[in-house]
């Protein structure tokens, strides 16, 4: 089956928004043995007519996303219901859901939404749980020579659900294909060279056995696919070269993993957070049914803060700097006490850009985890990069050192 | 000029690799005025043939990326010799300079490496100190009818210093362009299509202008492209529709706005947060310099927290229940209180997807700003959606509300 995807979006082309939609429906089409073609993204306006003509010798499925909102260069819907000769007719079910839309968040929906509401005649309505404008699915129609045409809406957040529920399905029928087999490792603390180092030879022998990496600010997906014999063969090596940095066997958040292991174990998590402010907590709190194991947590940004809310002696502070493993130590430590968790996680650094020094560069973290009944570790962490980045890589560090400790690992 | 950018690369389409080319090269060609017309990805092998020659009349700048490293499906260079009709030669330049990479890494270059050192006649070397394929450059030929095409290494690190020094610097000389006109607003508390509803009927009589919007999640992206008077023009429409709901006439990210205002008026910030658990605040210190305004705050996702940390009386909590008008102006004002601060930010609400009610459904958050020296300002809102869209668009909310106040507007 071959399958062609149109992204339209001047934005997508002035760079000021980045195309993961083509990654997402290649990942999501692979597990159902079905892979893009080709893929063009266009800008905004009417530039989709011509480039649907061109596509639609070329394929059996085309899949378009953006143009379906509201405003007046979201044509998709419109060139579409001409290239096919369909008239454009209103669907009530849609105005009223997109009108009961607006009503639910107390706005009043416009005639420019009502917009949405136009559907080709013989299109199939795609619900859209998470925005006003609903997909379309127009059957492949030989007397046009058009391949069955998915529309879809721009936001990923819209977008994947959809792809999900209404899109996939479709075309695993059509293809009849079936899903290769394959195996993700969520792993921390290992970088992806050092893992295909490590993991390559050990998988030279293996056939029908493709192995793909995702790297990411400190994490890695390493994904195994093949045969169902090979890709127990190789997840086995893999369980057997990284025992205790593979998170979850899953594509499940590592907070999501946090969250499971301390309800197992019926305990709680508190932060002490200074340059992460809040995101560590957040990041926990990501995961649903986190209050069962998270009550409490508090952002010390400045020095006084650190005193005042997890007791950190001012001496301490005077002495050592807030960058510093003793400072780091007390934290965890005072966080622990005064919020009766069982684990505090606390972290200090230099997100930057400014605020570093020779002995203390910017991208210099310091990170403990304290525990009932256990030693405090703390480690100091390098991570030069901007803000963002240096958050992200934080977090993850903490979280998977948290991780190590509730599974009885040593932490690293 | 009319460009056109072809991405090779089966990685790209089955999503192992997100394309971040288009992104960079839009945003790069934007600041010479000059646009990306339209980007293709497809596999590696021989589809590039008919791509190209699909593409030759359609542009006047053909950009490729991929297709040139050692590898049996890397057949880009061969097959644009064929397509221009010119002899491969071999350039003893770039022969030795992979010989000496390859030694310089205690490594033996092969036959296949030596293959990166065929250049069709006519073609202009583009040195990559960065990895061992050098990028080619073929002038437009009219009597084939072939663009000018930039033949170019697909690894970022290698093909960003080649494009700033050998593609850009030829592809402005060629079109004489300048910088276009643009200007970015940046909105809060307003949709996409109200925008358009109100805006669309002042920009009608304006020529030369382009119009973008990009929502997000609780912000959009108003966008102008034209001539300085258009664009001019134009922009005192929209500043004169929505002198409140623009946080930025930048890309800025909201963050930065907030400190920048508190900075100015020698004020501070802090949050008390139960739904959002520590993004508010984390969102806060995402901004350079944010220390000089933030000091602390309080991540009271428990009711015994907001108690605790923030003075909440627990008959409050027994009688309205955590999600509540009367308890989030408690906590914000006891937050204000306990912090210090100048103003204080407060939410609480049900992210899912667990623990809604008919009386207060998942989705469900009550807001709270108090500042010295004003009423406190509490709102209901709704965001029925996944737990990470709940949590953005509460964080958007939150500050946008901060930045009305801190400019003196009516909270909405």
């Amino acid at each position: 089956m071959r399958i062609e995807v149109v992204n339209t979006g001047s934005e997508l082309l002035l760079g000021k928004v980045i195309n993961t939609h083509v990654a997402y429906f290649g990942q999501e089409l692979f597990k159902i043995g079905l892979r893009i073609d080709r893929q063009t993204t266009i800008p905004d306006g009417g530039v989709i007519g011509s480039m649907m003509t061109e596509a639609f010798p070329r394929c059996d499925a085309l899949l378009v996303t953006g143009g379906l909102g509201p405003t007046s260069d979201d044509i998709t819907r419109e060139v579409v219901a001409a290239l096919l000769g369909r008239a454009l007719v209103l669907d009530e079910g849609i105005l009223e859901t997109i009108r009961t839309m607006f009503r639910v968040r107390g706005l009043t929906s416009s005639p420019t939404n009502d917009r949405q509401a136009m559907v080709p005649v013989g299109a199939t309505v795609l619900p859209n749980p998470y925005g006003t404008a609903p997909g379309l699915y127009l059957p492949a129609d030989l007397a046009v020579g058009s391949p069955h045409i998915f529309l879809l809406p721009g936001p990923p957040r819209e977008l994947k659900p959809m792809f999900q529920v209404e899109v996939l399905p479709r075309l695993a029928e059509f293809s009849g294909g079936t899903a290769p087999v394959w195996q993700n490792f969520r792993i921390y603390g290992v970088g992806e060279s050092a893992l295909a180092t490590a993991l390559e030879p050990e998988f030279g022998a293996i056939v029908d056995l493709e192995v793909g990496y995702c790297a990411r600010l400190g994490e890695v997906d390493l994904r195994l696919i093949g045969s169902a014999a090979s890709v127990e063969l190789a997840s086995k090596k893999v369980r057997a070269s990284f025992p205790e940095d593979i998170a979850t066997e899953s594509e499940d958040a590592l907070s999501s993993v946090i969250v499971d292991l301390l309800k197992q174990r019926g305990e709680t998590v508190a932060t002490a957070e200074s340059c992460t402010g809040g995101a560590i907590a957040s990041a926990i709190t990501d995961a649903s049914g986190s209050s069962a194991v998270f009550s409490e947590s508090y952002i010390v940004y400045a020095n006084a803060a650190k005193t005042k809310l997890v007791g950190v002696a001012p001496g301490l502070l005077a002495e050592h700097g807030a960058v510093s493993e003793a400072v780091v130590r007390a934290m965890a430590e005072g966080c622990l006490e005064r919020s009766g968790a069982d684990h505090a996680i606390a972290v200090s650094g230099i997100a930057g850009p400014d605020g570093g020094s020779e002995e203390k560069p910017v991208g210099t973290v310091w990170l403990a985890i304290a525990s009932r009944g256990n030693e405090t570790f703390a480690k100091r962490f390098f991570y030069p990069s901007d803000r963002a980045s240096f958050k992200i890589r934080t977090t993850r560090q903490a979280l998977d050192q948290l991780r190590r400790r509730l599974r009885g690992f040593a932490l690293a």
